[in-house]
């Protein structure tokens, strides 16, 4: 797709703008990722003048919340690559992502009032999002619900939003490119949960096994617990936010085995692809595609 | 003035909306300041349906590039008050910062997409200055126009804003409240680095020759500097982000004092001050008040 380097020059321009030296170093570090939002956006509005802007707004935004991200839970890797708090301290990882926030807030304003509403809303969602990934994570969280709203805020929020307001582009206002960016993302994250307990170590700059230690009980620890007899459930949550070795690994893969977990959590997936079907049209066949894509993932 | 506990309730209002358990705590923990910016606001703009609306939008963002700049400073205590960083941690300040910067820039949007651009453009520029903060805080700078660009950002691009929405609310699109808020903001800032050297250490919560401790050479720093022979000027720079004695302090005030640094600097002040009043027009007087006000202002 040969938009996306256009986004990249976009955004690339962007840091010109901002015009400090600290960034000269920093654009080299600015690692682009999947681009899912943008592919999108692409698929959505290809016509649309604005698809470019909008796509480089959402990336920049995407990237800023992960820059906080990364800061607030110490994480030293991103994307396969140094994390800007580890290479450059997490003060300038602020500032830089308080910088790309409000370069991305001034730049949608500059489209349409009406866009910048959608996505004000997408960013405070995701950072209400964070604060409740924060707040889960300090105890042996059951409560489902409550992990599939932080999901829905943290990660669904902004494909969400990328979505709706390429549907507004497009000059079509639906409510179905909303529904179908909501579910998408849902079933985005709860993939990226289930890959974590079933990554191919070989896969480049992905580390399995990270959630429970980073204290995110995600639904496949949830779904094993319940199943779980009184000592199973002991010996799961004391691995809660420790290393683990390779024994306590292979002891939770047979038990992720014997109880069907990763099955029983890719029923959940299922039932919100399902729902971000159900909105689309004969004409929107693109969009089951990177549905169907984004679901057989491997990374 | 009653209208600034209508922009108190409306944050409250907000913090509601929020609705997350961790504000209860810190909903109390708010302070509120001088309201220097909605006192602008509501000099300008006083029969505006919107004007208690573009305060609270204001003075959270105020309050959020506050909060992350403690984080960045390392500060522990803020407007008399310990800071949020030292009583709930960085990282719940950075993610509050976040939240009260989103949240912000949602509700700017329900307005106007103009108001929304106006303000997206200054909080960039707030954070740029806080980075050229960071950065000219790394060697004993004497560069004063850098300085004076970094405090127009850091400082004055919010006051700035602050006028020229209002200007709009009050439906005069005239360029002489940004004008006015750019140069009263400089002022502002100037006269603070001032009252850094000068305060009496009775005035509660305030701490004098903080500045020079944390990096910041400001223009009474720059100017002494300037001044003094080569000797003088070694000893003055050894003090560059260290901890002043008592003795150190009283040096530091007799040279001031013996090359008449604080009046120099005062002229700066007066200079941008005249700046400000050259727009005003005589039904202006109230504003000519609030400048009149925030030289004298001894904290």
């Amino acid at each position: 797709m040969d938009k996306l380097e256009l986004v990249k020059s976009m955004i690339k321009g962007y840091f010109d703008d901002l015009g400090n030296s600290v960034f000269n170093g920093f654009r080299d570090d600015f690692s682009f990722g999947k681009m899912l939002r943008s592919k999108l956006i692409f698929t959505i509005a290809p016509d649309s003048i604005y698809s470019v802007k909008l796509c480089a707004i959402i990336e920049l935004i995407h990237f800023a919340s992960l820059m906080h991200d990364d800061v607030i839970d110490d994480s030293t890797l991103r994307r396969g690559k140094i994390s800007i708090n580890a290479k450059y301290g997490n003060k300038n990882a602020i500032m830089l992502g308080d910088i790309l926030y409000s370069k991305a807030f001034y730049e949608i304003s500059t489209i349409d009032q009406n866009l910048s509403k959608i996505i004000a809303d997408s960013v405070l969602k995701l950072s209400l999002g964070e604060l409740e990934d924060v707040e889960l994570s300090k105890s042996f969280n059951l409560d489902e619900n409550k992990y599939l709203k932080m999901i829905e805020y943290k990660t669904a929020a902004l494909i969400e939003a990328s979505a709706e307001c390429a549907g507004i582009l497009k000059g079509d206002n639906s409510d179905k490119y909303k529904i179908y960016g909501n579910s998408l993302g849902i079933a985005f994250q709860i993939i990226d949960d289930i890959l974590d307990i079933s990554y191919d170590d070989n896969i480049i700059g992905k580390n399995s096994f990270n959630d429970l230690k980073e204290g995110k009980v995600t639904l496949p620890y949830m779904y094993l617990y319940k199943k779980m007899g009184l000592e199973d459930r002991k010996y799961l949550t004391s691995f809660f936010k420790k290393e683990l070795s390779n024994a306590d690994i292979v002891w939770i893969k047979k038990k992720m085995q014997e109880y069907n977990i990763i099955q029983e959590v890719k029923y959940v997936v299922d039932s919100y692809a399902n729902k971000a079907i159900s909105v689309l049209e004969s004409e929107d066949y693109k969009l089951k595609l990177i549905l169907k894509d984004m679901l057989d993932r491997k990374f």
